[in-house]
């Protein structure tokens, strides 16, 4: 970008977004790659059968590194869509992002002690807490973002805000129901939220009418 | 980049290309650096004979992270070049995307199962299995991007177009080779990927008329 | 950004801000992330309790976590806001910020030293030298900026920048009395050190009128 | 930046020159911040007196930290000005790119080397030699890039390019004595190195006169 085209800074408060975006990709690229530095493979084996029966005890947490890949590109995706329609930031928007940064940073760790503790409880509840941390940051800073002048582009639409709006309010629902859930039953809990990550996956028609996107 | 020039979402689903590419560099830049992270001096060494011969040890070691980077790099020329093809993304694009790092991240894992175990079968066939899942996504991302109107430049012709499947195809075709060989011979498999890389290297022209480029 | 849109570089000491923002946002998100690649699950626990209990005891490691990474955002913040106001970059400018990253990635280690050891002296002073290389390195900076012609924006007002050089001389004080006071009492050199942050994140009306933002 | 402004692909050898720089950076960051990974704070120990001993003990991995920030700063600025005269990039540079990134990457383990075994020659072998490819890779890109019509910015004068070119061979001249010398005395080497080092930063006028500047 050629100097003469930078904004100059007219109102300090006043951000470009795609600085936010850039330093957010850099923390969701390593969030994403983190657990795949785990999987290491074990040394001093003398056969193929040998190899292969390693292979097999790590696949658990080959399919860990999908699960946390599954989480952090969701909601990466849905950070590449609301900083989409953002046309400036601001400092408190900045301390918002920064808390979301922070529980996608924190994913690897739930998704791997579930990896290592499957039929428990505890891992259960701290991913559904992580989860819940990162929905609720979320429903802030649109919140925040709908409230304050100049932030939002101004051609989005009242009902596709409202339609994200819901989807992101509803997960952050069955994230709770998750967490509940999670201290009777492991099994309960992984379904809400297998279901949860679908949701926002599929994006399915009758919650998320006039082609919402967003929420975690 | 100024407020000002920022594309306002006009349609939602269209999304600028630029931010997947940042996102994607990141994680590519990750899966390069890897493996240089497992290189490590050993301690406590007495003479200038015993470092050197320390060195000849981790020598292999060296020739894989080599090895991993030729990989890492030949995707990323091609993501490179099928990206700059694109006019704008959108949600499937992202997913697919997604599919094609979750390969590249994994990629440092069977290449240094094959330094740790160069004359046995199993790392052959994960290798192989992963640059087979790569080229099908990037066989999958061609088709879509071509089949939906206004993901690709409209100055990309038809010919190239043609010309850089057909090099996906042979690819993905070889490394389904390798995949077979692996459980009948470790070298084969390995001839037959090192010719694969080759090819996605060099470009020969009787493969790629008309300077199609891409493919994995 | 297009070929032709790019700057050709007319004076070769002048140089685009946004490389060097791309680059310490790299620099940036490793040392935020740095942290969490110490929590570790504890492998071969038998019940719900035993796991609970570990989780109770990393929950200082944690926080820890939680304390680097506002640290690490706040800089960034300040990072991004004094970049904003650059209209162009030089060779000095890339050396000094250099040293700020270098006290960047350096800052893990003495907030990791500080879980570790909460009630000793040590990892406080080194905690507070880091904080104060990096002030003076800011103040370094800012003064660097504003006597070099062209490197500032036209429309950053003197005022403006007064406020924020008040704030980064009165954040390096404070620092340093923290480093002097981390060889009295740990716990004195932490409440001067929170309260320094505290400062440099909510921005008190008194030390910042004029809007004034900046400062490590 | 909108998509309307993304050049079309009209010659599909031709790159923008933003994406290999972001790119570049990715790995560069890693590379600066590779070595901090390896500070660790001891545990266990029970009075100030253990804990400044143990930083003592570690204040060579400190410095060491600091010297391959160094080299790979250096590095990085040269390239941040050798990629800011490119108009364009092409494939041959991408693999050339490619092969100093490599030598980036691989520079923290002779400098950690270093640190271990600082009266050794092994370490000064390895260094020199990592040093010297990548001086040599970088003397390859700017023959390349000077010999392709349309890679290099038109206002780029001769004289400029002349001079780089003068310091980048006179950089591969002091790193293979180095290399040489690293054979018969470790200090000795380390004095070449430091000197070439100190040359490539301070940019001596009697070496690069009408400004020139890039080079390792």
């Amino acid at each position: 970008v050629p100097e003469e085209n930078r904004t100059a800074p007219d109102s300090p408060g006043a951000l470009p977004v795609d600085r936010i975006e850039a330093f957010s990709d850099g923390v969701f690229g390593v969030a994403l790659t983190l657990l795949v530095l785990d999987l290491h493979v074990p040394h001093g084996l003398g056969s193929e059968h040998a190899i292969w029966d390693a292979l097999r005890g790590i696949l658990l947490s080959f399919f860990d590194c999908i699960i946390n890949f599954t989480f952090v590109l969701t909601i990466w995706i849905n950070h590449h869509y609301f900083f989409h329609e953002l046309a400036r930031g601001s400092r408190v928007l900045l301390w918002l992002n920064g808390l979301l940064l922070l529980s996608v940073t924190f994913l690897p760790f739930p998704t791997s002690m579930l990896a290592e503790y499957p039929n428990f409880m505890a891992p259960e509840a701290v991913l559904s807490a992580t989860m819940l941390v990162g929905c609720l940051t979320w429903i802030a800073m649109r919140i925040y973002a709908s409230n304050r002048v100049g932030l939002l582009h101004r051609n989005v639409s009242p009902a596709r805000h409202r339609s994200v709006m819901t989807r992101s309010v509803v997960g952050a629902g069955l994230y709770a129901v998750a967490l509940v859930l999670s201290f009777v039953s492991a099994n309960a809990a992984m379904g809400v939220q297998f279901v949860t990550l679908t949701m926002f996956i599929a994006e399915p028609e009758w919650l998320c009418h006039s082609a919402g996107r967003g929420g975690v």
